[in-house]
């Protein structure tokens, strides 16, 4: 890789990246609440703020691993001047960890690893901090390289022209599928169900689409099922929140309904991401619960009498049968065989 | 029916009722579209003006219909002094029965009728834009009637204590519900899926259930498979736009993405209204597509880039084959047997 293929790269992920950033004492967090309406930074001082800030959703979709990873940096700089930073550290990773219950797994595989290397650092008499920003931004260019793969093998998937439908925010997966299908020479168009109630589909998928002269579409989240029987759509395609080994999908709320639709009107569904090792299935998932008063939000409007109330499940299950594929860094596999996208060598780490 | 019980199920109507009023010589329509965050009414002083009003859902659900025939006696006294009042109303009828596009045959019905009595009254001397006034009333207390037997058939499906989800706003029709279920000593919980773009899942049905103290939660339209996936809900039912002698449902767009959720969750979905004897299947509608412009809108708020498109099916097709029963003034019916509805001696009137 060239250098200027490199910066052009870097100025594609700060774009369409959850940009999360540590330098001097504070982590710089993108804030895709506002985002694209407005482009402001959260600016966290101490890794109790990054951690707020992720169960906040100031950042979303893969945000919160890279803002977990930026964070455990700032806590080695909390505790620069401390006898045993170790312990700080240990309780820092916990805290990011738990931000959000539902990939408390995942984002420990990340706190783990940063542990690892802080302890490896501080037996070696280096700057914890130092190694620990290193680490975060080995982290975004790893997944940056398996997401380059993840969506060569989606791409590979489309036909010459196509018409997908997303859900919810899969970020730079997105954008780099659109690049590579355009590489290719196919022409791809967008249907984006919005995705109340924080609307990630209509702020956010259907942005870097059209920053990317795709066509793009918005429908709302009641509309799925009418768009797919329509016979429009050739694929579905989310990221997940976590994959289970037995090919459960959990993500953002809407993706079963929408799973279900495809299923019944014979559009296959594709999952990007990779599966996790320490979830055999959909009990060893916690699904989270949020303030209910926000399905009562319309960007800061209220829409119904005092008394109604509101019910917000962030996530929910969509069982593997109604599954295409899982693309991964690895290829596409079936959501029976998950277990093949280990090789013997590997350890707990996520490698997407 | 004496005249406090009277009183009192007139105050329930003006309350709930999608309403709409002929008086000397303007036609008044309830805005549903901002109710019931302000209570406010759009004055029609020409037939036109109320087709516009409809074609912009001023009101909804059943309004249309009390809107249209109070169109027509507006459209009388629009042409009182005119020498060939009949031709008048003709080219009124027509207009008000297209002003939506999927419900141009049940709107024939009711300016049909309306055309026959006017013409009776022309021929005896009558007071036309009179005649037709006590007409559109007459089809209100009409249907009022048909939707308490309607409704009371519903409430001997629920148990003693049920959680409904329902979908968009059924108005008359829940309130009723929510009624007779109390005087039966039942207890009926409600989820509504706040039905966007316009919101009247959130605006007008979860309104409706509060103001009768119904304990009622408002959720978006991407969570109904992972509510119903639960085990929550007892029961799924909506009105319909459109009920087609082979069972099909023509109704808000996201009824066939609820309906499908409910039947593989083994929830059983019961649709209110009576069937089109004119409408033998879905080939005899015409779905309106509005203004994509309005999924983009939040309350008056923008959520995206500019250059992103929206796309606004109204309504959806929900085959028959999901619907475990009709449930209309005459009993609940299968999908398959919806023939049995009509008694031999029937016109092509909609009874309710």
């Amino acid at each position: 890789m060239d250098h200027q293929r490199e910066d052009h790269d870097l100025a594609f992920l700060l774009r369409y990246e959850n940009v999360a950033w540590y330098e001097d004492g504070a982590v710089r967090i993108l804030d895709r609440r506002v985002y694209p309406i407005e482009e402001r930074f959260v600016v966290c001082r101490t890794h109790e703020a990054v951690a707020r800030a992720i169960a906040d959703m100031v950042t979303q979709s893969a945000g919160p691993y890279y803002a977990a990873a930026h964070g455990m940096a700032l806590a080695a700089w909390e505790c620069r001047k401390s006898a045993d930073p170790m312990a700080f550290l240990r309780d820092a990773a916990f805290r990011l960890s738990h931000a959000r219950p539902t990939t408390a797994s995942r984002m420990e595989a990340i706190t783990g690893e940063a542990l690892a290397r802080a302890s490896a650092a501080f037996d070696a008499g280096q700057d914890i901090a130092e190694t620990l920003r290193e680490y975060a931004v080995e982290l975004m260019e790893r997944r940056y390289r398996n997401i380059a793969r993840c969506a060569g093998f989606l791409a590979d998937r489309l036909p010459e022209h196509s018409v997908i439908m997303t859900q919810c925010f899969a970020e730079t997966v997105i954008g780099m599928l659109l690049r590579t299908a355009a590489a290719q020479g196919k022409t791809v168009r967008m249907i984006c169900p919005e995705t109340r109630p924080f609307l990630q589909g209509a702020r956010l998928t259907a942005s870097v689409a059209v920053q990317q002269d795709c066509d793009v579409t918005v429908i709302t989240d009641n509309m799925p099922a009418a768009v797919l029987s329509s016979g429009a759509v050739d694929l579905f395609t989310s990221a997940a929140d976590v994959i289970c080994m037995d090919g459960t999908i959990i993500n953002k709320v809407g993706t079963l309904q929408i799973a279900l639709c495809a299923g019944r009107f014979g559009v296959p569904y594709y999952v990007t991401g990779s599966p996790d090792r320490k979830k055999s299935g959909v009990c060893d998932v916690t699904i989270e619960y949020r303030d209910g008063s926000a399905v009562l939000d319309h960007l800061g409007r209220r829409a119904t009498l005092p008394g109604v109330k509101g019910l917000y499940p962030a996530f929910d299950v969509t069982p593997g049968s109604l599954v295409s594929g899982v693309v991964t860094d690895r290829g596409i596999f079936l959501p029976t065989e998950l277990s093949r996208y280990f090789h013997p060598e590997d350890g707990d780490f996520p490698s997407a």
